[in-house]
């Protein structure tokens, strides 16, 4: 049976690939998508998902914006990662489906309670507000939820510090709650998706498919191999969000370990750090997972796969 | 006309009487009751508002629960100044009324919405929870209230830590969104509410009155009195939530003063301290004023002929 | 008996005055000045100390330079209140006593170890560096001073923030060494010293003196006032640091309350505060105190005796 | 030319190696020994130098005793790794030297001061107080230092939290101070230090020796064995602290890499982590270096060299 899922994303580059993987993969039930802002404004960044929901030609699916800025601290986007649109490259078709009238949080919220207790994942590749406020907002869920599947963090690495990734850094009170709320969370961080490479092996293989959302793939592609050469001196842009969505649909594509995770919310250096204890094998108990390898030729053939199986959307 | 309000509160003996000076008094009309955790649980507090709606004999209008705990912080509660039910002393009724369906953030959100822009106060007389989770769910509305005017802090008093007062303490980071919004906040604070006291000549008046919420509100300082003297050493007890009422009815109560005000957050002696700049006037625009001293004898007068109108309701 | 004191201190107009104070009042034996970065760098302010004493006329002192720095953070000087040279105003006479070879920190053990026990005060009226310093290199001199007497801090009063005063944000880690190490300390902070003011009247009887030390003080204060008006928005100067030598001749002349007393390192937003537990009576045992108020005319009264006394020093 | 270096330790079993391995190797000058509060308390650590420097037979060389504490914090000592005496396992001779009458925060200075500039070598293996205060005390030793080669802290590994080592933690602001100085240093943190275990081989080779300080050093293993499996799960302990002694001794036994380092000192969960900047190259005046792996065979062989000199000194 398809894993239920709602995708809480900022699209962004690799957001739009998630998107389309989980769209794309019958593995998946897509029941919602929420936006939320991070990698850019959050009108931004619910345009960019409407705009590849055109693209992929995803319908019935129900699309909600929700938190506007995190919790407390103020909005900071990753311009120079995705550019002014926070999509930046390819053309972005006029949207052609609406947004649905409720609040992402509520849209969240409202489903996961609508569905058996267990049976829906959530899948965060943005900043973790709407969730923190979800969780908040019907403490219920927490229990409902099957498992939450995030983008973000690092055991080992980090991105917009030494020690810390974006997805948390924008909002680490929000990743606080989401972590230590009680529910499984299976983070899928930097020492994950810094293996998901999209070298030009794996984009000739998309472009390979001669399908406008492989075109479009491969227009994200350009703008994002120039923006993390120039930003964080990769050869080939790491492609992280449909890691989180690759794991929903093949756990055994990951690596994880069992461990204590927790966010540090007031370190002078550390701020948005995500804490693994890994001195000692976790309590029974644990309710935490970390990523720490990924096997990345598997992954790039689900997302080629994916794409296939889009083909060539109605317009 | 009458002032908007929706009180957001968590019952509490100062909050019951809050409640019935809101109701009793001809100058305000309650628009919404909403409850968040903070001197007892969110259950306790909830089952305290709709107790104190029967004896007041309040009608039409919708009460609805909130929050069930802070946004980043563990719940805790002050059982020592208000005890296990979190208003010992009276016998509580049982509730007739019913509670609103939606979350207290929503009815917040939708009564806000629904009322012509500049109308509405907040009064929140408990932690800041619901009202700063409204603020990141609809953030039109800090613009479309009118004001904030909230029991909490303090200028130069503190009673939970040296320099910090409970409301606030409990829940510092939501006090934090609340102050820095950039919607008016008047902070009715402990300079102010510890002049109201609850002495036996107050106490002889309310219960001169010979009715039933007078009986009630007399058992209720029965209990806070002991309480207070046990607890913080007061002769009289401080009966601090119904300020903030007062302050709507008639601001000339409160001596207050126009000062950037800021919330601690992360201070190792200091969280939950509400940090006001006294060093010079205030810039032109600074929305947040804080409370410095109260007209305690008008302020009973009001208090008393609020539940003279309040009366003996129909059971 | 003189109250033996060492004077470690930042001149900086007010220490000026409080040394002028301490040399000239027959009340206190000056064992030892000792200096610390503060106002400006320790090279100027030690320069500036030296030729004070050639004003004052003082021989036979040992004087010594300490920490050039805090302890952990940056040096920040106070060159909007106290000019290029920490001393800005009169011309400053090239001094004419040597420093002595010993480091400030180890000439204040060296002094409280040949000292018997419990005669000792020291008086600092700079950043607590040195004290923190001695304390924790050779930690028996704790139990030895009489008493610290420091100028610095505040109960309700900030200067550099909203809550916190120059010597403590300067050093704030050094200021909890020295307010939790366990002796005696007197906060004599900004609730006293903003009653020090040189007032016109002030200034005249000083001038009226017509010796070269008073003519020093009137062109210190003249720089001061404008300074201060700057700056602050006084009419007349805050003279802080000699309040802190008048408490040790007259203790009389300061209301002082016994308090738990600690110093915020960690804030957001209170780094550096003196936070004072005035919600009920010190413990028993509790060896802090602060300064509440001060008898401005009297101690104005020993600072104009005390310049008389000085008189006209032989070049 | 032999490495002229200054111990700073608080023996500890393996403060105790690194001291034999100081001491027998001729590539280093051993010009001063100093200790510090850390696994025990400064007298018991002190006392222990003293015995170990009798069973090497250490003469010539001045040990002083330095900080009884932290600079804020407060002492936590490691009895669960070290023992009660902080050096549990052998009967400890009676000491036979005295200790310098300087403190060791000035016999760091005074011997740093008395040598050539870039000739000395401080070599921290317990907390950093001492070096702390001493670069503050006499900041001139910043730029007279050759370098600080220092077992604590970590990249990727912790013992004390999730991410900090014990150095470190005990007292992280006297850390921040040493690692932000500008001096070079080179961190022998956990991930180099983890990989010498005195494992059942070492330890055979150590018995083989068959002298009086080889039965010394196996007696302080078995101890130490027990208390790291105990403790932490090892099944042969590492021994950390003559890492760094080896370091100064053949730099090519350890894999370094040139990174930003700071210590986190406010975290509510980093706390005393050595944030290690990998994202990028260093930039080219870059002053800290971070141990990352270690020839864990030639570093046992460098022990054995060492104590196979010392052989078997006179009583």
């Amino acid at each position: 049976m398809a894993a239920k899922i709602i995708l809480d994303c900022d699209p962004g580059h690799d957001d739009a690939v998630a998107l389309l993987l989980a769209w794309g993969n019958p593995e998946v039930e897509l029941l919602a998508v929420t936006t939320v802002a991070g990698n850019q404004t959050l009108e931004k960044v619910t345009r960019n998902a409407l705009s590849v929901a055109r693209v992929a030609g995803i319908t019935g699916v129900p699309f909600a914006a929700g938190a506007d800025r995190p919790l407390l601290r103020e909005v900071q986007v990753a311009d120079g990662v995705h550019g002014e649109s926070g999509l930046d490259g390819p053309v972005l078709p006029e949207p052609t489906i609406e947004l649905d009238a409720r609040h992402g949080v509520d849209l969240i919220i409202d489903t996961v309670m609508a569905h058996e207790p267990g049976t829906v994942t959530l899948v965060p590749t943005g900043a973790l507000t709407n969730i923190a406020l979800a969780a908040r907002k019907e403490p219920r869920i927490v229990e409902r939820v099957k498992e939450v599947v995030l983008m973000g963090g690092g055991v080992h690495e980090g991105n917009w510090s030494p020690v810390a990734e974006f997805n948390i850094v924008v909002d680490p009170e929000a990743a606080h709650i989401v972590f230590s709320a009680g529910w499984k969370v299976v983070m899928i961080g930097l020492d994950v998706t810094h293996r998901a490479l999209a070298t030009r092996a794996v984009r000739d293989r998309v472009l390979a498919l001669g399908t406008g959302p492989a075109r479009f793939v491969d227009e994200l592609m350009d703008f994002f191999t120039q923006a993390y050469e120039d930003n964080q001196g990769f050869d080939a842009p790491p492609v992280h969000d449909p890691c989180a969505v690759a794991y929903v649909i093949d756990p055994s594509l990951v690596t994880t370990v069992n461990a204590p995770i927790d966010v540090e919310t007031q370190g002078r250096l550390t701020t948005g750090m995500t804490v693994v204890d890994l001195r000692s094998p976790a309590p029974a108990d644990c309710p935490t997972w970390a990523g720490r390898d990924l096997d990345a030729d598997r992954f790039w053939d689900l997302v080629i796969d994916a794409l296939e199986r889009i083909g060539e959307p109605a317009a």
